[in-house]
């Protein structure tokens, strides 16, 4: 067995279909790591969520005598102090911001393995959201869903390290099984090209079999060392899309409508204003002849690559040996592309939207849209409320909207509005006894805090209300896209020269600014300011321009950026 | 490390959530196996795909010069010729025709690691079918989706088979990570009950955070000796439910709903008339205090463990310490169940219905329910053929009907006849140039062959169309379940004593008697007879018995069959 671990490049951004980076090490995380030394702390118990301050289940039961959910303390949760003891503001510290979040409204925990993560129910449903709306899509532009197996027989990795320069992804190897050493050992999938293409070697034989488009919804394994849920794990769920064409135009063609597809979902669906561009050709998947990206950016201003698409030409056909027999008689290798997005789009969404109150979710993926609280005190208007609440919920879901009735008792109505304020809800609606009288109920925006977001007296009457909350949901997402957009779009700054330059990304801004540089003066700047350069925007301003560095005419911007 | 082979049991049965049966060894599989010696095979080419009868692509092209479908040779497929190149009859050689009919409808095919098998997209899409209704019912039912890290730390799996009596998991161990020695081994889940009551025991707290209702769709890896496609590899997708529950009622209650919930699934969609039943103790989870399951009769009279489900008692939650405070103050172990449906499902509805001709899928299940094929030789013929399938298509989609047109070209219609067949599409509809005339079309059945099944002279208009072809496909789907019952039924013999039960195996029935026999004697009869014990029946004849073996007073009758 030839050393694995020799070669210098990493195999990293999950964000993206493997992406690799010879000469890119990984970026430095402010922020804390999750997990700690693998083998000795296995079996370490992290924090327990049950101290999250916002612990709560759906599941309503009788007055207690007792009250576990701080940890077993017995300590109630009665008033409204819950947000006193909320997560950590976001200004003050972002990345302990983020893991506060995760926490208190209960996207994800850790796994015992360092560096990995259990995804909870509630940020399941938003990966399950995201999943739903790109399944529905791919399937409507021509892919078909399959699998691939997860174990890569060690060869054919050496075999692409071969073909592709300086891949070296960073591997978790299987060497038994079965009780017995195996005599080659097996890889965990990082990413499935080689595995993908020896499969195409067998089954594209004639331009008949041409275009090939699967896709495959997966898990996958990269040894990271520095680690942060959802955004770098040792194991991810993502989707990977592979395809062969007859011709370079039809590849490019898909390249790029998959790339646009993904801009769509961040746009459209998760409110995240992105820029949509062309990678350098050092932050390229090395075996592609061009990577196109979606760059968005954080609360913090960070750079997210949240999805990539390759346009892998011909590399992989001819390591692979995949060729057609065309209508002219000839063999020819096939035209490939590869393109992916991960569960680092969970952590994309909970950092560009989140504020000090917690998690903030745009309401076409969230997976509760409006929360229904009835709210009494006595026991006849408990159950007037509660009626009421479920009459309701029964017409909104009716309407295609995700909705949740909390009637569960022992918490203060204080204390159920932090909680789902933390989870994100986009609408609550309120029904008090007194709204009872007037057979109306308050409905309250999570994007506007205190009374600027509450609408009172709102009739209860099913189709109106209903219309009411659809208006008012797409009123949130179009306001949270233009907050991003706006956020973005001042925190870009235009350079001239590197000082400029330098000064943006002091800032924590993106800079951009005309650009021919070379890999090397690229590097520089890396290693100079810890910025790289993001992508050449699909979006250009009009006319040439004088690169920032070394002056020479210049047809492209690019963005320079930190990043995650 | 200690060894992690020493133990004797093996983790089998991948139809279901990780039965262990600690003396019972695997399963000895008449048919052809898959996969050779993994190391030093891992790189051979696996017989072609394309050089199945039937390969065929959706995309339609021009005319052509060379036609290079069967692996290059330039061979044409005009003419029906197509099913005497078909698979290998059904009686002649059942397992040979399974895997015949893996090819040749493209379902499956070889994984270059041994044992492991690529699901191709329409082998996929009918998992995506079977995900989808079971997805549903989860949810509808109160579970919620998450999901738990692959990877579980070794120390882990030796603390659950401390407890468990004879676990021990075949395991494929991940010892490198990042170019480093583990300081201690990985394993690659075969089941998550460790993991997952790992988790549960951070949590759980309070009745109040009970029940917990979880459920995860994953891949899970098993070092197999004896593969077969889709009924056991390897590697495996499947669902596993993970549930705790404040008391025994409860656990039970809920075991018994998802073994209920599995057999409606396998009776209603997949058109399979399981016998649900108690597994006996020889045969359940060892973890558990019982074991549920439905037990499939495939088409070579074989068993097929199709789902199972356990009441796992408070085994595991003493074993990891999962305790609540109840309202009573005091703190107590909580009941858990497990419960799962793997691919092999696909297995098994494959088995269960596929003829001499191919596949043949359950309307409810199938990926495409009708296909349409636009007849005609001359260019006006097929462009109004065409126009008129397409019309029909709309129609019968807007109507909820999963529906496809093959309008390619250099095929015949007997080769298409043939190519839908063997893919197992309950109904066709054919639209010829003289069908136009009439504004009509011929509807086809699979299940029935030649004219029996035609309907002639169709009027094309769009609602009673639709509804013609909704009712055909119910009568197709109450057809197969009820030819399977039949076929089950006749093939279940009622036995008094061993003899009789050994002639019924040998003739390779299912055996049904009173039992009240010891393990070691369900052992002499696997030992002499190849037959396990399915399962004792939930549907039981009235009245006592005597026991076929001991002639003691029996309860129940059990069922004893050879099984995959």
């Amino acid at each position: 067995m030839r050393p694995f671990c020799a070669a210098r490049a990493r195999l990293r951004c999950q964000g993206g279909i493997g992406l690799m980076s010879p000469r890119v090490p990984s970026a430095s995380i402010g922020a804390p790591l999750f997990g700690g030394s693998l083998s000795r702390n296995t079996r370490r118990r992290r924090p327990s969520v049950s101290s999250a301050p916002f612990r709560f289940r759906f599941t309503s039961a009788a007055s207690t005598k007792v009250d576990v959910q701080k940890g077993g303390k017995g300590q109630k949760h009665k008033g409204g102090k819950g947000h006193e003891e909320g997560v950590t503001p976001r200004s003050e510290d972002f990345g302990k911001w983020y893991l506060d979040v995760l926490k208190a409204a209960e996207l994800a925990d850790y796994g015992p393995v360092r560096g990995t993560m259990v995804i909870r129910p509630y940020g399941y449903a938003i990966w399950e959201q995201v999943q739903s709306w790109l399944d529905t899509e791919f399937k409507r532009t021509g892919h078909q869903n399959c699998y691939f197996p997860q174990l890569i027989p060690y060869s054919f990795i050496e075999k692409e390290s071969n073909h592709v320069e300086g891949f070296s992804p960073e591997l978790a190897l299987v060497t038994q099984g079965g009780g017995k050493e195996l005599e080659e050992p097996l890889v965990m999938r990082p990413t499935s090209e080689t595995m993908v293409n020896h499969m195409f070697s067998q089954w594209v034989k004639s331009y008949r079999d041409l275009p090939l488009l699967v896709n495959q919804w997966c898990n996958v394994t990269r040894w990271e060392m520095r680690t942060r849920p959802f955004v770098r794990t040792l194991e991810f769920l993502w989707q990977e899309g592979h395809t062969a064409h007859s011709t370079a135009e039809e590849a490019e063609e898909e390249t790029v409508r998959m790339i646009r597809m993904y801009e769509e979902f961040a746009t459209k669906m998760a409110a995240m204003p992105v820029v949509t561009g062309r990678k350098s050709k050092i932050e390229s998947f090395a075996g592609a002849d061009c990577t196109y990206t979606i760059e968005a950016m954080m609360g913090d201003k960070r750079a997210l690559q949240a999805g990539t698409s390759h346009n892998l030409g011909q590399n992989f056909a001819k390591a692979f040996d995949i060729k057609y027999l065309d209508q002219d008689g000839e063999l020819k290798h096939v035209h490939q592309t590869s393109w992916g997005v991960s569960t680092r789009m969970v952590g994309g969404i909970i950092m560009s939207h989140g504020d000090d109150k917690g998690l903030k979710l745009p309401p076409f993926l969230a997976p509760i849209q409006v929360v229904i609280l009835p709210i009494g005190k006595k026991e006849d208007q408990l159950k007037a409320v509660n009626a009421c609440a479920q009459e309701v919920h029964d017409a909104l879901q009716a309407s295609g909207i995700r909705c949740k009735v909390d009637s569960s008792t022992g918490k203060s109505p204080g204390w159920k509005f932090n909680y789902w304020e933390m989870k994100g809800v986009p609408v609550r609606i309120e029904i008090g006894a007194r709204d009872l009288e007037t057979n109306s109920c308050v409905v309250a925006r999570r994007d506007k805090p205190g009374k600027d977001g509450k609408t009172f007296g709102v009739p209860v009457e099913s189709e109106s209300l209903a219309n009411l909350v659809k208006s008012t949901l797409a009123s949130i997402q179009d306001g949270m896209l233009e907050e991003a957009k706006q956020f973005r779009d001042s925190n870009i700054v235009d350079v001239a020269t590197y000082e400029e330059l330098k000064a943006a990304v002091e800032e924590g801004k993106w800079a951009r600014g005309y650009w021919v540089g070379s890999d090397e003066l690229e590097e520089k700047i890396k290693e100079e300011t810890g910025a790289t350069l993001r992508c050449f925007p699909f979006e250009q301003p009009a006319g040439d321009g004088q690169c920032f560095m070394t002056q020479a005419e210049a047809k492209e911007v690019a963005i320079f950026a930190k990043s995650y």
